[in-house]
Formats: structure tokens, sequence, C-alpha cells
């Protein structure tokens, strides 16, 4: 069974993600395509990153993961694809794969007459079908030894940042211990599950990336704290 | 055919619902995966229960549901998985099977490991998957007498309640009667189809459910009128 | 592989589209079934139509594509299927395959017991699933000559209009000429891509559909220029 995630920040009511998907099916009808989202804020390369790297790792080997978050679509930034761990990446080379350690990599040669908007249809989709089937990596392309990279804000000591805010308004950071925060000067108490507080009262806890976030049982802690990414969070050990 | 069918209220944005499709497709890689909804609203439990009893029995039998809508995460509710009608349900147990008649219900066993914060990948989508490939049910965990339901509103007399406000603002009641209505003070006339009144006229109607529905031709008829979930109807016998 | 497309106004939370896509399984257990989009604006024909086109022909021949943007359902409106090119399309006669050129339309017949309100689930969803099983077009009910084909505004002259403003805020004209523009008092100039202008600054292109599109670069050019559908372009040649 081969298998395509999608990931782009298209949404989908423009039929954008439908041409991206009609290219696959042309190409690798027997493949498996799965959405991961299409609801990645406009151009936001982060996000995708660390969504990305929330599910990766948990397909079957062999799976393609397409991502096109690509404001510069068009310009000199390179159109890649990567393999990692027997999955394979296909996207644009301006951080979304920041969070991949690839074995190879390579940049996709630009099929004659492929739009400057819309390299999703006409480079990534069949680049990623192509692999699907089977095709090798090298075959798509030359190989590279660099790529954009965007580091990760490690903690200083006892300080750490904010680094996304999820849907529910759950406000994670990049400290990894299990500790009691101060953020915004409001000092928040560790606990292990949303359902350890009242209804509305602030929690921290070690989410299932391992990693500290503070939310609200049942709100959104984000707009309670006014807190938005690259916010300082503090441990209190 | 194995299919699982998808319902929570993750948003896809932040890759929560990518990481329960790889663990599935890790687990039962010829499974047919489909997205029934993301967008239900954060730990609205009754409307994860409404949407499932829309599309349940319309697949075939042998599908398993999966519906992670679940404030509860981490704390003392159970994971479970019922059997009903040859189609299984995965899920927590807090109300989101209410409107399901099962023949059989266990309680699933939390692998070691499992996150606090993240049954739908850790505990449900295994489960799922699991069932998918045709493990039995008593496999899976050990049987339980009882579970969470909430009691649908019964109408009293002519006054019924407002059960859902679906995403077109249709106003949908626990009535059955076609008759006329009336809502909030105004007095709303039985039709048949939407298109039976003017562009932005109120109407009342049978809808695809059977149940006694308020709209507006194209228009909203939850803002027209007011109207929230809860609120009371009145037939005009 | 025999595969359906869907395409709705429907938003997913209430379980309809789900409901489609139950029928469809029931009937045609190992179609693929492909969301397209269910995020059309709610009773908007002529987006639907334009999204639709950019996807159906990159589909392989065989597809089914299934739109369901219906305010009209339940009326005298008549229910449709199309064949084209090899492609089948299903869905109300209201205009929603104004840009599709049949080779072949029939009038679906109505099944009994359906509904006046969710034709999806009841006409077009049983119909496609038919079809993918390899059922003949001619078999879903009777031929008919005519039906309704929203017509494309055409340029005047150098004047153009917008037909539509996409997720991004870019606004696509129905100009075909690259070139500079006018558009709102506001003179934009012609570029290739949308990294070919500094952040936040405006640009025309042609896009991945020819079109002759007006954009901000990492921003929304309709949100900033105040425009919306209709609004009038003029080539500055």
């Amino acid at each position: 069974m081969k298998r395509i995630t999608l990931l782009t920040d298209f949404g989908t009511r423009d039929g954008y993600v439908a041409a991206m998907k009609g290219v696959i099916a042309s190409i690798a009808p027997s493949a498996f395509v799965e959405d991961a989202s299409h609801d990645i804020p406009p151009g936001d390369v982060l996000s995708a990153a660390q969504a990305l790297s929330r599910y990766w790792h948990l397909y079957p080997a062999g799976t393609v993961h397409v991502v096109v978050v690509d404001p510069g679509v068009g310009t000199e930034r390179a159109a890649i694809a990567l393999a990692a761990n027997g999955h394979f990446f296909v996207g644009p080379d301006n951080g979304v794969f920041s969070f991949i350690d690839d074995d190879q990599a390579v940049q996709l040669m630009i099929p004659i007459g492929a739009s400057r908007t819309f390299h999703g249809r006409d480079v990534f989709a069949p680049a990623a079908a192509r692999l699907s089937t089977g095709e090798a990596l090298h075959q798509l392309g030359t190989a590279i030894d660099e790529r954009l990279v965007l580091v990760k804000e490690q903690p200083k000591g006892n300080v750490g940042e904010v680094i996304a805010i999820d849907r529910f308004g759950n406000i994670i950071t990049n400290l990894m211990q299990a500790a009691d925060v101060e953020i915004n000067g409001v000092e928040v108490m560790l606990q292990v599950a949303y359902g350890d507080v009242g209804e509305g009262e602030l929690l921290a806890l070690i989410n299932s990336d391992g990693l500290l976030e503070i939310a609200v049982r049942n709100g959104s802690a984000a707009e309670r704290l006014g807190i938005s990414r690259g916010a300082r969070v503090t441990l209190r050990l």
C-alpha cells in the first residue's frame, strides 16, 4: 500500500488541493492519499514544520509526505525531496522540513511549463506520485548538501518560550521539565491531565509530545492569558 | 474492504488528526480511513453524538467509527468500544455514543506509556485499527454493563426544544410533527422544501432526519431569530 | 481503481458529508472517495463551478465528480448526471456544471422515499456510486438536451472583472493578458511570481489557470483594495 499525506495552507474551497489530488490520482492511481491538513495559517512555515513533526514518524515506512506552505513559490527558492528513516518528503526548501533529519536530499527538477505560482500541482504532486510508484529519489533531481533549517529556540536556564498555540488555545512551550511555571505574571500549577482542575481553571502539564503546555480546562489559555508565539515562560523550580 | 471513520474536535492544523491516521496506517495499512469531521466545536459531546447518528448506519457493516471529543481525557473516564448492528465504535465514555444501541461493550485497556492528554493517538486509533483487522471486541478490554448516556429531551405536549443549529443556521428541533410552529414569538409556516418560500423568508419543514426544522431560504434562521440550543418551540396545531 | 470526488457547501461538522460517504461505501465499497472541499460558501453555485473547473480534468478518466451546492433542493430543479471527456458529473441542475462541456446528460430519477431536503444523501451519492461501479449513464435517468449554464462574463476591450477571491485574498480576474492593471484607482504592476515584490506589496501576475490575478505578497489583496467579486479591472496597455 503506497500512501501519500498532504499538508498545505490552501484551504480546500478554491479547488487547489483537489487539483493536487487529481495529478496524484493520474500518476499513481492506487496510492492512498490522506489529508493531514489544509488549514495551516497562510504562509506559516513554522506551524507546518511543527504539525509535520507530530505525525510523519507514526506512518509506515514508504509513506510520502507532501508539504506545500510556500509563500516563495516561483522565486529562486528550491523545490526539494528528502528521504529520512524510510519515509519521503516533498516540498519547498523554506524550512518546512526543519525538524526532519534526512538521509538523502535532492533538488527537484522543475518540469517545463510548470506554473510560477502553483508548484503544489505542477512540481510537488507529480514528484510525490512518482516516489509512491517506486521511483528512486535520485531520479527526481540532483543531490544537495544544504537546505534551509529553522533553528529551534532552546530554553535558557529556567526560561523557555511559547512555540505554538494549538486549535484549543493550549499554549505549547519548548520546556520539557514537569514543573509549575510563570507566564505573563501568572503562576500556573503542574497537573497531569486537563480534567485535574475545575472547569475554566488554568493548569500546566506535560503534553503528548513531551513538552510543557499551559491550558485552561474546556477553554483557551492563549486567550485567557493574552499569549502568542514567542512569549516567555519561566519554570518555578 | 475494512473502513474506519474519524470524528473529532481537533481541527486538522496541529497534526493531531494526522497522528491518528499514521497510527492506523501502521497497524492496518489496507484500511480505508474516511474523515467524518474534525470540526466538532471543542468539547461539544452532544454535537458529536448527533453528527454520528446521521451517518454510522449508512456505512456497511464492519465499519469502525472512531469519535474523539474528549475533554475528560486522562481522568478516570473510561475508554470504550462498542458493537452495534455489525458496526464498531471506539471513543471515550462521555456520552458521544448516547444514540447508539449497543449489543456489546468493553472498557479498553490503556496501553503502557499512553499519554494522559492524547488518547486519540495512543488508545482509540490503535483499538480501531485492531478491530478493522478482525480482532474481536472482547480482546480489546473487559466487558462493561453501563456507560454514560445523555438523555434526549422529549417534547412535552406541543412544546419541543431546539437540539441543534447546523452549519447553515438551520434550527433543528426534537419535534416530529409536520405543523406550523411558534419560536421566540414568531410564527413560522410549514413547507416542504427550502425553495418553497421567497429568498430570505422563514419556513418550517420536516428535515432529512424526520425532525421539524426551522430555516431561512438562503440564510441563517438561528441568526434571524436569535436562537441557540435549548430554546423552546411550540407547535401550532 | 474507481474514484469519486466530493464538493459541497455542507461543512463537515453536522455529519451530512459523512452520510453521503456512508451511502457510497455501501453501494461501491472499493471506490476511493476523495474530498475536494466542503467549504464552498453556502449556496455559492458560481464558486463551486469555478473550484470544479480547477481539478476535474486532472483526475484520470472514469472519475465521478459529485457537486452538492444546492439551495434549490426539493424544488422543481432537476437532478442531473453528465459525461464529459470520460469523466462523470453528478449534482443539481443549477449551474454548478456551467464550465463542463458535456457529451451526454441525463435527468436523474428521484428514488421513492428520497428526502426533499437532502438529495446529497438520497439522490447524488447513490447515483455517483452506481456510476463508479460501471453502470451506464443512461441507466440512471432520461436524456436531456438543455441544462442551466451560467454565462462567464467576458472582458469588454481593456476592461475585465473580478470573478473570484481565493482563500489567500488573491483577486482573480477574467483577463488573460500579461499586463499592468488598474483596480479601484490603484495601479498594479505585472510580475511573474509572488516573491518578486517586497513583503506586503501589491503585484499582478498570470496565475496557474492562465488568468490575470492581483495579489499582495504574504497578505490579502482583496482586503487591501476593498474588492469583492464583480469589481472592474482595467488593463494598462
